[in-house]
């Protein structure tokens, strides 16, 4: 379980803001200590600030993309010491027996996996914070290893947003030879090209937008395919092979159904809502099919920035101070961002 | 391409029938002329004969689970001689060139593949006539043999219900150790409890009826749930590795998409039409698929009736005379057949 020293909860009244050192926990013999250097802003986060999702209990810490130093370590902590880079993602803590697990895919935990924030720990009544913070203790198994060549604040979103488009990718076996789409370019989006690309794929940016169809091509795109241009759309009818889908919101699969091979899938990614009307039409006409994908378990995670490390792979991110929360809370509901903000944990003030 | 010689049109008026001998086509170099002892009575044969989906062709002609024997074979033809076991199933060409058909996957053809029936045919204005009948003259690779120890008449539906339940089973792997779910027993579901038990899957068969759930023992399933009943559909949540699902009809997947396990895939074959509301985050938390798959490709029919063959399946089936194929319709609509109406074209006067 995570549990921060200092604590901050954005958009809630002065009263739920989350006292400093609230829940502090000591770290034990398997636990880490990070000092946070730098925190990604997920949409998430901003989902369970406002309580959009009903599940939210204040006071509450977002953050899930946390990145810093090991500052202590317990004695039975094998594989951190002190002033090692240590990154936390969105689990702390899961079951550890269940199948799931044992396949590590402890996001998928029979018991339900431990999130960052916000999630109910052992101790009766007890929450956890995450990392909009200056410090965190994780027990050991959850804390990522960064490789050395990775710029701190672009690989704090790697946590996420990486993990949530690599795993997908990296599942449904993308590389040479296949032409893979993403659609959408936000903070998932942007992490899924310069994955696909990585890979080897022919990587196409799926959008609704000319210019983000440019910036694209920026992060390693090949081509550019305007959703809104109905001709092409039906030129490109059946020519990939993999499907990437960040899109956030409640929509209309269908015509990027049409866009798939046969035997081709198109995985969910950013949405967590009923979809628009699926005709299983365009299922059984062509072996097609419809899935969806959450972040990934830690060995993946761990694959992944090992995976950046090698091919000197970051978020494209934009840092902000603590107390610009809200702005980029603002911003973020825009799209107005390429492509995370990044909170710089030095402006937290304890 | 298929041509009768013999026609027959359900509920149209009598002018719209096909007369005897309608675009009878010649025994040509590669093609197999087949007597038809049985066909098949598929949904879709209804669907078409009232022009449900707005594509019907009048004269029209249904059928497309058709065995018999060969009559006679043109000079080019090696694998078949009169005498033989015959079948045909849906198709009956396809372009035999595009990425699909290389592929052994000629019901997804780039061109389109020919149906068996109200398909046109390279002569213009000529449409393919269906199993309803006497005779049928198709091409060599489009016949399929028919394993000795069968019985002809239970082994006409294999060539439609068989392949589509076979092939997704077989795509997905179905085998030991898996627990698999048979979603609806008719004409396809009963197939699917067949093969997969005989792929030596544990098969469950769900369904809202008891009486069917026990019928379903009969056949191989080794367990039934009731989708009525709440408490075990919940208690099933997550043990499924794969669930073939053979609604004919638009229905909620929801109740069906959570009883899969983490990375397991529900095929629909039934239903092509819209689905309702799919919650992409049914397919999140799981990396869960929804598929959907359209009957085989030729080589994978011929490998259903070689299993067939070795495990000595075939279809339930009530026969019917010819002129008893409106009855038929009705009671298909109602469910009411164990599981498939066979027609013996016997009853067939010229």
């Amino acid at each position: 379980m995570s549990q921060p020293t200092a604590a901050y909860a954005a958009h809630q009244p002065k009263d739920l803001l989350a006292p400093f050192g609230i829940d502090r926990r000591e770290v034990g013999p398997g636990d880490v200590q990070i000092e946070i250097a730098f925190c990604g802003v997920c949409h998430t986060d901003l989902h369970f600030a406002n309580n959009d999702w009903g599940a939210s209990q204040y006071p509450l810490v977002p953050g899930h993309e946390v990145i810093g130093h090991v500052t202590a370590v317990g004695a039975e902590v094998k594989g951190f010491r002190a002033g090692d880079r240590a990154a936390v993602g969105c689990m702390v803590d899961s079951c550890g027996e269940c199948e799931a697990c044992r396949d590590d895919l402890e996001q998928y935990c029979y018991e339900g996996m431990t999130a960052t924030y916000n999630s109910p720990t052992p101790d009766p009544g007890s929450l956890t914070f995450g990392g909009y913070s200056k410090r965190i203790v994780v027990k050991e198994e959850f804390v990522l290893r960064v490789p050395d060549n990775l710029e701190l604040v672009g690989t704090a979103p790697l946590l996420c947003a990486g993990i949530t488009t690599y795993s997908p990718l990296n599942h449904w076996k993308v590389g040479p030879g296949m032409r893979v789409g993403v659609v959408g370019l936000g903070g998932l989006g942007h992490m899924g090209v310069k994955f696909a690309h990585a890979m080897g794929a022919h990587t196409v940016m799926i959008t609704t937008s000319a210019s983000k169809g440019e910036d694209a091509k920026q992060l390693g795109a090949d081509e550019v395919l305007l959703s809104t241009d109905t001709e092409a759309m039906a030129q490109q009818a059946g020519s990939f092979d993999f499907i990437l889908n960040t899109i956030p919101v409640r929509h209309d699969v269908a015509p990027y159904l049409n866009l798939l091979h046969y035997n081709a899938t198109m995985c969910v990614v950013g949405a967590v809502e009923p979809l628009d009307t699926v005709n299983a039409a365009q299922l059984v006409f062509g072996r097609k099919s419809l899935a969806g994908s959450l972040i990934g378990g830690i060995a993946e995670t761990q694959q992944m920035l090992d995976f950046c490390g090698e091919h000197g792979i970051t978020s494209d991110v934009e840092t902000i101070r603590m107390d610009q929360i809200n702005e980029a809370y603002e911003r973020l509901v825009k799209g107005d961002v390429k492509y995370r903000f990044v909170i710089d944990m030095a402006t937290l003030e304890e």
